[in-house]
């Protein structure tokens, strides 16, 4: 097992990774892309909503005439599952900053009938051509250097259950929001990790919306336990991140009702606030 | 002129209000919908985003089984112009606690060219059949009584242009976010207010679409004019809303790029969390 602190000695290009073969759309028509949803970016047998998105954005960016996503709203409908997926796209409106599309990802049951997944709303335009004014009054978040965290070579954490998106992910978690693991939650709707690609790939907006959506759930560190499932999320990319790992954020102030908010903050190694996201997502209270 | 820091002698009901009736819909068909959206809503001649949000939302809470919008997310593609109207709706899924829908408002052209201005995809669910447990940690902002904050009958700000929604608000400004109204910007992404609607109606679960895009923009603290257009907006509304002022606080962290997020939050008279909302909004720099 290579070292997780580090990147591996031989580090995969973005175009040329994991993630960019598992997020390849074979098109079939027009507005129509097939794709083989990986079982690798699974935890519990249920596919990672940020793995999701990134599909689906992809599409999205090969559908509209801008090719990085400013915004995107998914509304999550339906668990998916590994194997074969259709993700059709919509060209909602074209500008001349901005175009807005619309897109589905749907599969099949065993007997044929088409269930919706995911249905998504985004704003596409392009990183790369927008002023470097920075006027954030944002800070990066506070936490350990990545050395001092706590991954997956560290061992497991108590109770939790080894998924094969684990082994895709260099996750390593601020030891302040790993209560939970170990029993002792903190009471804090907070979630801190660093964020890379397991092959070394670096960052590009489209994981970027894998990676608002890798750490434990907030709700672990309020002490509850189980399935948070995502109703909505909404992912705002305000940046192109520069190479080397990611620093992810997550804030929860609203837990009420048997639903709560995660605010991600995604921050590159330049100390540039690279994407926000909110989700709402489901609590079962025991 | 009613003395706005109190509500007025005689308050108008919920369903019985210059709100309700300019956010009435016609039905004509199947999951289609006119409108003839009022003047009384814009300001330097453009249409409130929020007002067209409540429009959009009643119009899928007339479409979907459920009722109440959980989390609504809406993509401003053109500017709204007061005028006839059409929302259509369409179901895309139906669940035992939520259901999904999209919408689209759209207006016409002299030549009858169809214009879409809004594309919207939203889950509703039942805020009445919420559990009752609030486990949040977010505190209510922290700010003046209503009588010490800054309505529109205190005169208008210098340099403000008086318009049609000014008068059907009850908004009261917290002073410490008014340093732009008098030339002297704080440069923190903040604004604060008291909210209500000037004929007394009761805040529900639409009107808090309005109230989470009803502030002056963030950016004037920052030390920028003009306008800021939505690219898009999503609100969660967490909670029935109890009787009475709500309080709507919004900041801005990160201005980059030239673009900027806002995030609002809305308190009300029970000190409840009830709507949390994120826009991306388009600024220029000068």
């Amino acid at each position: 097992m290579s070292d997780a602190a580090s990147a591996p000695a031989v580090r995969a290009a973005i175009g040329d990774s994991e993630f960019d073969r598992d997020t390849a759309l074979v098109p079939r028509g027009p507005g129509v892309h097939d794709i083989d949803l990986s079982a690798g970016w699974t935890i519990m047998n249920a596919v990672n909503g940020g793995y999701l998105l990134a599909v689906i954005g992809r599409a999205l960016g090969q559908t509209l005439p801008h090719a990085d996503p400013f915004t995107i709203s998914a509304h999550y409908l339906t668990a998916s599952r590994p194997g074969p997926a259709v993700v059709r796209t919509e060209t909602v409106r074209t500008g001349r900053t901005l175009s807005t599309g619309q897109a589905s990802l749907v599969q099949y049951d065993d007997d044929g009938t088409e269930v919706e997944r995911i249905r998504v709303l985004a704003s596409y335009g392009d990183l790369d051509a927008l002023p470097d004014d920075v006027r954030t009054t944002a800070e990066p978040p506070a936490m350990p250097p990545l050395e001092q965290c706590v991954g997956a070579e560290d061992g497991p954490a108590p109770g939790s259950v080894s998924s094969p998106i684990a082994d895709r992910l260099r996750l390593r978690l601020d030891p302040s929001t790993l209560g939970w693991a170990v029993g002792a939650p903190s009471g804090r709707g907070e979630m801190r990790a660093w964020f890379a690609l397991a092959d070394g790939r670096d960052a590009d907006p489209l994981s970027l919306l894998l990676a608002v959506d890798a750490l434990p759930p907030t709700a672990f560190e309020i002490g509850l336990s189980g399935w948070v499932p995502t109703v909505e999320m909404t992912v705002h990319v305000r940046r192109r991140p520069a190479p080397g790992p990611l620093r992810v954020s997550i804030t929860t102030r609203n837990l009420a009702g048997g639903f709560l908010e995660e605010d991600a903050e995604v921050w590159d190694s330049d100390d540039r606030l690279v994407a926000q996201s909110r989700q709402l997502a489901r609590v079962r209270l025991g």
